[in-house]
């Protein structure tokens, strides 16, 4: 009964349609019913856990022998302790309130014509992702909790580790109330076009992978794409900040994990403070294996190479940060609202005023005062997950919780209310009284 | 100093940036100052009225030579009552809620770091329009009251009208703490291809107009759009309906504006009530002048023309109605989730469950029970004002107000908080208490 694409002849397009099928009825379903689902999904994988982690030894030893970078084998591998923290985050999901049928709007049009709206699923999600095979289980997860269906593509190199988690995820749901029809997962890369295509069915993408990854994605499906495909985040070092704060938050932004797209990418100092601080952060940089790229005046103070145009709009998801003196708070703005990618960027200062221009005025999804840009993230921000972050201007924006897989309906209900009685010179009016 | 696009030779990059600039200081400015602008904008309009009824006289007599359709030319009419409305529109602006500068979260992370996600503009609207002169005086006041900068292109028929209102609205904000150049007028039909590219200065388009018009903008801009392309709404008389009822419910939301996007093109009948109750729907609707289309079950009861395929996916905006006969209401569901455009679709029923089944399922922005799809409109709703109505899944969705014209950011506030002391075996846990 369970389809893996891969293994049968049956189209993508009809995957899909499953999908939706599934996914409607998942839709109606109780609180109780999906954390029941989620339960079972962590009970199956709880009990699969020899043949998940036999798999990943497949897809581990596959990658060693296929050469591939060190970091993506790290993140491959799932070891017991990384899959009972999965399992463990399956059964934080039941925690999560249920974020179908929230009431947003309650309100009287008039006498016995009442207005609600009503938060509800999108409907069906498309996840793609990288080496993870932990996202797998977390993005199912997440799906059934918001009453979406998923269908989800995993990396390549993980294909026996995904094909092992999606059997025990299914064997968990047919023994819910939850169509096993709702999680698909598809196996070859040439189904990620293909999946782009299926506006019909498919009503939200979630890629997680590189930029280029991400921005393929977005400029190949009119799909709603859920994600940032830049984070160029920026630390600047106001003329009244704290030498040992602005320390202490440049290298905690810049090296606690470069490869974060909430890291920093270019450093912007005060002129009036520059003297002080660059000579000391270029020395506690040096230590922390950092290499600085400068402009000309900061290279008049820090024997560091020099910075091209290109640096400032590079995301080095390395230990390598770009370094500009500013003359002002203002520039430091317009540098930021021109080279970033309005992902995260924060300011270091004592002086409230400048602090509250810079957080009014700088143009990004996460803006900070005297706190590591590091904090730009779902979990720190108490959503309990994270679906994504989103770089986009409209919302959701930056970090998005379950709230990015639900949307909305407006619900009228009437006696035998029509609008003809409302126009006119002698129209009724309307109440319009919150509930 | 006002800049208007065909008068001058600078670029239409330029003029972006140029309301870019302008948006940013105008997103920075008090609810009171916004007011006041309006106000401006609204004493300077009263003023010009003379000059801005001759511009339009000459438009409506060019109209007339060229034998534009008389719909047309009763929108492009602009006669003193029709104006003197709109300058009342501008003065209820200032009486809605200032939409920027709320605060939607607020919550202590941990001792001293604290977040907050705080409501504001989107930045540059790109508002695209048919005929509708008075369009240009809502657009450029519901950006303004939202913090945004607007860039407006008016129909071409409407270029004299469109000039003199701009160069009213430029002197009213002349007088403002608004820069003119937040509002700008573009003149040149070849000019939205171009609008439609700068995304790096346009952060969302509103396109008023026709279904192809609204879906060429979508296909040709990588800007989020606000609009939807189909309005092809539904009513269905349930079995248990009550014939009174559902007769003037459905000649209410097909005849009273049969041209408006949440009139309805498709009447599902259950089966069990057809016989009583299209005989009298068709004699009813043939007094209104309303052309039948029905399928093969509905043509045994009446005398009408027959359905084809097409006609269940065809936005009429006319006062013609296709009439099908289903079986049950689950039938009735699945028809309008694979035809309709996820606008508006009505259910006539005295049975409760049956009304909370098809609100449930049926997968659209706006559901309704007994009462017409007509409602579907942000000023009935409440909102104030209507943006426009999006037929997309993700929010903003269904009839949107000046909500569709914000966004909002996260602020974090720290001492000096860094990431690394909360990871690891020894981290720190955050207390994400809401505030």
């Amino acid at each position: 009964m369970v389809k893996i694409a891969s293994q049968t002849a049956i189209s993508l397009e009809e995957i899909a349609r499953q999908t939706q099928i599934a996914a409607r009825q998942l839709a109606l379903l109780s609180t109780a019913a999906k954390n029941e689902a989620t339960e079972a999904i962590a009970a199956e994988l709880e009990k699969s856990a020899p043949e998940i982690l036999a798999a990943n030894q497949v897809d581990c030893e596959a990658a060693i022998t296929n050469n591939i970078p060190k970091p993506l084998l790290a993140r491959l591998k799932l070891s017991e302790t990384k899959l009972t923290g999965a399992i463990a985050g399956v059964r934080n999901v039941a925690e999560l309130k249920d974020p179908v049928g929230a009431i947003q709007i309650h309100r009287e049009l008039d006498e016995g014509l009442i207005l609600k709206r009503i938060t509800c699923p999108v409907g069906v999600i498309g996840a793609i992702f990288e080496a993870r095979p932990d996202a797998l289980i977390q993005i199912a997860t997440l799906g059934i909790k918001s009453g979406n269906g998923v269908i989800l593509k995993g990396g390549s190199e993980a294909i026996n580790t995904c094909l092992a988690l999606i059997k025990a995820i299914h064997r968990g749901l047919s023994k819910s109330q939850v169509s096993p029809q709702a999680v698909q997962l598809l196996t070859t890369r040439a189904e990620i076009k293909a999946l782009l295509a299926l506006d019909e069915y498919v009503d939200l993408i979630v890629p997680r992978g590189s930029n280029a990854f991400v921005r393929y994605v977005q400029e190949n499906t009119r799909i709603p794409v859920l994600g940032h495909a830049d984070g160029i985040c920026h630390l600047y070092i106001d003329r009244r900040a704290t030498i040992d704060k602005a320390i202490k938050i440049t290298v905690d932004a810049k090296v606690q994990y470069p490869a974060a797209c909430n890291a920093i990418e270019t450093l912007l100092v005060h002129q009036d403070i520059a003297a002080e601080f660059l000579p000391k952060i270029a020395a506690r940089l040096a230590k922390e294996g950092v290499e600085l790229r400068a402009d000309r005046a900061a290279r008049e103070l820090i024997a560091v190479s020099e910075a091209t145009e290109s640096d400032w709009s590079t995301e080095y998801n390395d230990l390598i940060l770009a370094v500009k003196v500013v003359e002002s708070l203002d520039l430091a703005i317009a540098h930021i609202n021109q080279y970033g990618s309005k992902h995260t960027d924060a300011i270091v200062t004592e002086n409230d005023d400048a602090a509250a221009n810079f957080l009014d005025r700088v143009d990004a999804a996460n803006v900070f005062h005297n706190c590591s840009t590091r904090f730009s993230d779902g979990f720190r921000y108490g959503f309990g997950a994270e679906v994504g972050i989103s770089t986009q201007k409209m919302p959701p924006r930056g970090p998005v919780g379950l709230e990015g897989l639900i949307t909305y309906k407006y619900q009228v209900t009437g006696v035998d209310h029509i609008a003809a009685n409302y126009t006119g010179e002698n129209g009724k009016s309307f109440t319009h009284r919150d509930l």
